[in-house]
């Protein structure tokens, strides 16, 4: 093969990059890829990760850039050395965030969108997308009980949870937008201490600040108490703030616990403020006939985050907020009229240039991915994953209550699982350690954290449609493999 | 081939995906995306879009998402169908955005990355991708002449942008952080009109306003002027206003027009400013020793953004955020210390764990296309992309002058050239037709847009690896037939 990346001899006039060539290397790389991320990267005899040293993986990857190209071979041998070292997150060992696994549909979804190469603004450049986006918001607020309504995909929940802000503070207040906060009186959010940390972030970024964030109290199982959102909206109020946001969770982060939507949507109604769920993590309940009570009351919020990335499978990164707004208030709120893209003398109607409802401009086709998900398992497939989830969690439940040494946090309410290992040799703060010595096997990734007065705990979740109760044991056996050895 | 998606008879003890089937569909979908996209979709004798309006194109398409899944060759069918109705903005008759052409080398990399899927927070999950973003910032920083200094890769040049505005803000009052804007004086921006709407759209999600967006005068060829600026900004403190940052752009959106950075950055200095350079268009001149002279001064700029998915061609979306400050601005600006993903007591050096200098969560890896295709040309093969870039429009200018009823906007300063057609038969805006002509024949695509009192004209950008001359010779016939045809 030559070197596509020849530079010294090229008339300037002509193509420099060679299609069949540039076609031949693609394919190669596609060999390489199939067989090292999807092949080994899935086998229960390979590791999920090879752990190396930073100083030691910088030399063996030789990342340095420089001013000559290298030949064809030496660039595959460079991408078989990245699957290497990379964390096999397809792994049915890999329980550590609450992405992985792999869906093939998903992936060939990707890729296509990747080789289309096209962007989310205009109908002009993606025909194909606009209409499919507007579908599969359709198909996922029909889920939360809204027959119309608008939305966008975001690049993450985090920017969703931002966009929820950002909105509700824009309906009280649209002179915000041209005039900034300072005008207004001081503004201040809800949300529970176990809610994601972008509600924080996002309060940072959009000038409201993390002191206006009000923690309301959360009962044993981490859900928030409505009578203390009552009280703290209350005493806000007298303090002269303006509450204008709850933003509840639907699946936190590490518990995995849902905010009692009904009765905060109660609070919400009274004291007339914008109900927002942040269901990044546990929207997808919504597809499962038998699970979905979890979010009773969520057709009730404005706005909702959810992540189809997590849960669903459906890759990094998908994720939506819907709203149930119907008065293009995303696009008022956002939109800069940019002539050079949003020309309103175009031929077409113009209501489909969606990409003036983003404060992105160019913006990632992440609607294409999921829609040829969903084509293929249908609604049911999708349902039939998260009860899955739901039996798996059990599984893991019940067999960790009869083995000595599992200490569980508290029944799941959700697929997220957290307990403490405690080793026959007891020492102080094992959790820590037992993850050093499965990072540097390589054998299983899990992560960990503390929460309030508890000490460092691992949380398992579990909910890859590729996991079978094998899976599961083998957990439960190299747990206590790793914390024995101590 | 089965139905991976089958749902009716799954154990859900068991896993529901199978990979042996899930690859055998991937391997199929890789064959239609080479053919249709890659090798079609770049075929000169091939349509560069296939107009249809949006209701026929939504009943070819069957968006509707069921509850049943569908049998694989329908699936593959439906990727087809993707294909054939999006634009082809790989191929040699698309000008109409920023972006558009292939480079082989990134999308493998692309591939990967999907595949690989993971998330860029910890050196946990990316230990390959957290040492190679540090390494394609350090390689961009040389470029800009800092040897020290931060940086991010973000979902856009927009999102850059908005970053950079709120590390200037939080630089000079970081209690923003905490009590948000209400404790602050009025705090004011200054750009050009001629910068992108993105500056418009941060100011108003951060809470500052797009009034305190302060438009300094451009000359005669779109640049800003540095002592108009040093006005506005002395006018802004008379009013009370605090000035904080001044938003320069190296390549404007519509003309390509480079403001003078080393006059803009002697003001900041001055009035002790944050100085930003939006070079998310312009900012891949820096690899050209020919053409780098636009940017002079930039080094003296506190932050710059650049997006490598436009003029490097190295797909949507690979954006950076450049800074100089090594106090690690960005993580105390950005940080929430979420216990469940930073933890303080890992066993690596928990500086790798970047994600909290971000106000994402979930971060796409966007390096990896970038370094593999550094990798294959190095920098001396971008910067003959550069170089190519203006020896064409350079090209097109020279013919367009030459021709009867081309008129062109200026003379180009870099690879935006804009112009009007005024056909034989001239009739009042005819710009907007030639449009609908040409998209609703699919012959090729090129936007247009009004500027200040300027009606429509084509903007044209040439800076694909994979142009040849033919291909501009053609754009001027297109044009001429088109027009001609009123
Ligand atoms: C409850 C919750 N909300 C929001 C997020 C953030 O989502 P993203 O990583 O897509 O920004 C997460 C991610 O872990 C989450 O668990
Ligand atoms: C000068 C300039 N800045 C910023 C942007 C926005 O970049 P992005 O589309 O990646 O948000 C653009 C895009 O056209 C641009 O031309």
């Amino acid at each position: 093969m030559g070197n596509v990346g020849q530079t010294d001899l090229h008339d300037l006039n002509e193509p420099i990059i060679n299609h069949s060539e540039g076609q031949l290397f693609l394919s190669e790389a596609f060999k390489i890829i199939v067989e090292e991320v999807l092949c080994k990267g899935t086998d229960v005899n390979e590791k999920v990760c090879q752990w190396k040293e930073p100083e030691e993986l910088a030399a063996l990857l030789d990342l340095e850039l420089r001013e000559t190209g290298e030949p064809q071979h030496q660039l595959l041998q460079r991408i078989k050395d990245v699957a290497k070292y990379s964390i096999k997150t397809s792994h049915p060992r890999f329980f550590n965030q609450q992405f992985g696994g792999v869906d093939y549909h998903s992936l060939a979804g990707r890729f296509l969108s990747e080789t289309l190469n096209t962007n989310l603004f205009t109908y002009e450049v993606a025909p194909v997308f606009i209409l499919m986006e507007s579908e599969v918001l359709r198909g996922l607020r029909l889920l939360v009980g809204w027959t119309h309504g608008d939305g966008l995909f975001c690049p993450g929940g985090s920017t969703s949870n931002m966009y929820a802000m950002n909105l509700a503070r824009y309906q009280l207040f649209p002179e915000v937008k041209s005039q900034g906060l300072w005008g207004l009186p001081r503004l201040a959010i809800f949300t529970s201490p176990e809610s994601h940390y972008s509600v924080k972030k996002g309060a940072a970024f959009l000038g409201i600040g993390t002191d206006n964030v009000i923690l309301v109290k959360v009962d044993d199982g981490g859900r928030m108490i409505p009578e203390d959102l009552d009280e703290k909206i209350k005493q806000a109020k007298s303090q002269g703030a303006v509450p204008f946001l709850v933003s509840c969770t639907s699946g936190t982060t590490v518990q995995g616990a849902f905010d009692p939507l009904d009765h905060i949507a109660d609070v919400c109604e009274k004291h007339k403020l914008w109900m927002h769920v942040d269901a990044a993590w546990g929207g997808s309940v919504l597809f499962s006939k038998q699970h979905r009570h979890l979010m009773k009351g969520v057709d009730r919020a404005n706005s909702v985050a959810w992540n189809p990335h997590k849960m669903l499978v459906a890759g990094l990164q998908c994720s939506v907020l819907l709203l149930r707004d119907t008065t293009n208030l995303l696009k008022q709120c956002h939109s800069a009229n940019a002539t050079y893209l949003f020309q309103q003398d175009k031929f077409y109607d113009v209501n489909l240039d969606v990409g003036d409802k983003s404060v992105q401009c160019s913006r990632k086709v992440d609607c294409l991915k999921l829609w040829l998900m969903w084509k293929a398992v249908g609604s049911s497939g999708l349902a039939e994953r998260v009860d899955k989830a739901f039996v798996n969690v059990r599984y893991l439940t019940e067999k960790m209550k009869k083995r000595e040494g599992f200490q569980i946090l508290r029944e799941p309410e959700f697929v997220n699982l957290c307990f403490w290992y405690i080793p026959p040799m007891n020492c102080l703060d094992h959790t820590p350690v037992i993850k050093e010595r499965m990072m540097k096997q390589g054998s299983m990734m899990v992560g960990y954290q503390p929460l309030g007065n508890k000490v460092n705990f691992f949380r398992v979740v579990v909910f890859s449609p590729l996991l079978s109760t094998k899976d599961l044991d083998f957990f439960l056996n190299e747990i206590e493999r790793l914390g024995n050895d101590m």
